[in-house]
């Protein structure tokens, strides 16, 4: 039995779209078993049922509640509470669609980190031209060191080639040049880690390559990730918006909009972070996955199906593992 | 009169595209006097025309060279050149399509830099879903300080209230939360020299916001706002790259396609970069437009126009004041 814990009560939808995801991948995965944590009154129809444990809590970390204020006053949150599980042994993933900063803090304060990672990251899928790629740290971090953006990507490349299939991921370290020179002191710092190890590491990529798919994983500091997450998603809706607007000033276009559109549903569908099911926070001592704050249920089913890929292949020792094998370049450079 | 000075020989496009672009500004802007810098075999033929200047040299910075080892090796350069013939006083705006660092290098070195601007940044206008906005630094800097992004913000708003008649525009700073507490070292602590300013400040934008228009000037380190900028070029090419494959998958979506034509034609009208004419380096003593490197003729004439702007208004005496009257601000919280 695969056992993941998900917050009921983290995201924008929840705790319907939570639940209605948990029944979809019960249904999907017959070697699951499921601790939902969240407050009674919305979790005691589930009690009894097969393969799910419930666990109450009357504790919710808001949205825009400070990380640190919330370890420190609500220490039975959902997200706590979940994590407990994981540090306990009875589970070995975690799910939250809820404050990622709280589940980022919460881990590391609550799990702890693999020996030798001094920042964990998140590692976020995101559609390209080709096969998705991962951007890592997608937020974890601000003021990261060189030596952490050798990590993210260590990490980051072997979260894509186990849970994603993809062999000997092309690593790139985001910048303002193609050329190793160009970057700032942080990227050119990160540079000369990365020449020296045996990653498969290509050398800098520029913004405008981000989404060509020509790079499997992307390393920067989760400030300049997080921005350009958002920008990207931000980005899109507005272009999609600037030609529905162009297109409502024609008749004729209109008509030509909508035979278009089915078109733009499948555009939509392959630039759709729902398929992913979340991302990973990766270098904590345990499978931890923070989905989309606007997840629906398809998106939550999708994170367990992560969350449990992420057991049955046994990630987190396998990063010990490979973080365990660089650490003497790690030290020789420094 | 105002004199303007256009390296003929920077540019994907060069130096056909320049003189294009060249001819058509004197048509429109009878006020207008070019110095022409460039190779002799180009600009033979342009010798003895009213209003124009032709200066030869032979030396050309190319796109990939390195700024330093350019200043050092071709001080003959059509850059270099031209930026002599402001610090001489013989004209007042320089316009180049070339190698950006090596305008910017060569400004720094030739021009200086206005008095109390620790480092000159590149203000690029884009386009969003109301008005465009200003994106300060987009690029000539790495590893700003804080002091560094409050004079970006002065800079950026002078000159999209002088030029481009934006009364009172909003200030904000590129990070990760729109909360004042979010954001690395460098953005909390330019935050608070915003916050004791009299500036139009407005607090954080996060990267999904940056497009919906509802700020004026977004500030940020050189290498975040070039990576935003690559990146935002290049996944609005890969957007409509998506779509066209999509739409050409059926015949029907095929002829929606072509009658929503019109529209996309509007929208890629709508946020074209060559409207704006180029980037000015803000911060040097001197009109320095960078123009974009695939400009066209528009593009180049567009570059013109903002010059003329530059001149006609006064930007830089302007600068000097508004720059000069923060100094105190920036001693007290240093």
């Amino acid at each position: 039995m695969y056992k993941v814990v998900l917050d009921v009560m983290g995201g924008d939808l929840a705790p319907f779209s939570n639940l209605k995801g948990a029944e979809l991948a019960l249904k999907e995965i017959p070697e699951l078993f499921l601790y939902l944590v969240g407050k009674e009154e919305i979790l005691k129809d589930w009690e009894g049922k097969e393969k799910v444990k419930v666990i109450y809590t009357e504790e919710v970390v808001e949205m825009n509640e400070s990380p640190s204020e919330a370890i420190k006053k609500k220490k039975k949150a959902s997200i706590f509470t979940g994590l407990h599980l994981l540090k306990e042994g009875e589970a070995q993933a975690f799910i939250s669609a809820g404050n990622s900063g709280a589940v980022v803090a919460g881990s590391i304060f609550i799990l702890g980190r693999i020996e030798g990672v001094r920042r964990p990251a998140i590692a976020t899928l995101l559609p390209t031209l080709k096969n998705p790629m991962v951007l890592i740290d997608a937020g974890a971090n601000v003021d990261s060191k060189p030596c952490d953006l050798f990590q993210f990507g260590i990490m980051g490349s072997l979260f894509l080639e186990k849970i994603w299939n993809r062999s000997f991921p092309k690593i790139a370290l985001l910048s303002i040049g193609e050329e190793s020179g160009k970057g700032n002191l942080l990227v050119k710092k990160a540079h000369r880690l990365f020449s020296k190890s045996t990653l498969n590491y290509i050398g800098n990529i520029e913004g405008r390559d981000l989404f060509w798919g020509e790079v499997d994983v992307v390393v920067c500091d989760g400030f300049i990730g997080n921005i350009c997450l958002k920008l990207s998603e931000g980005l899109a809706e507005v272009i999609i918006n600037m030609l529905k607007q162009e297109v409502q000033k024609s008749f004729f276009s209109l008509l030509g909009f909508s035979l278009a559109k089915s078109a733009l549903k499948n555009f939509k569908k392959k630039s759709d972070w729902r398929e992913y099911g979340g991302a990973p926070l990766l270098g904590v001592k345990g499978g931890v996955i923070i989905a989309h704050g606007k997840s629906d249920a398809i998106a939550i089913k999708n994170a367990i199906k992560q969350a449990v890929n992420f057991i049955k292949i046994g990630l987190v020792k396998k990063l010990e593992i490979a973080i365990e094998k660089n650490l003497e370049l790690l030290e020789e450079t420094e």
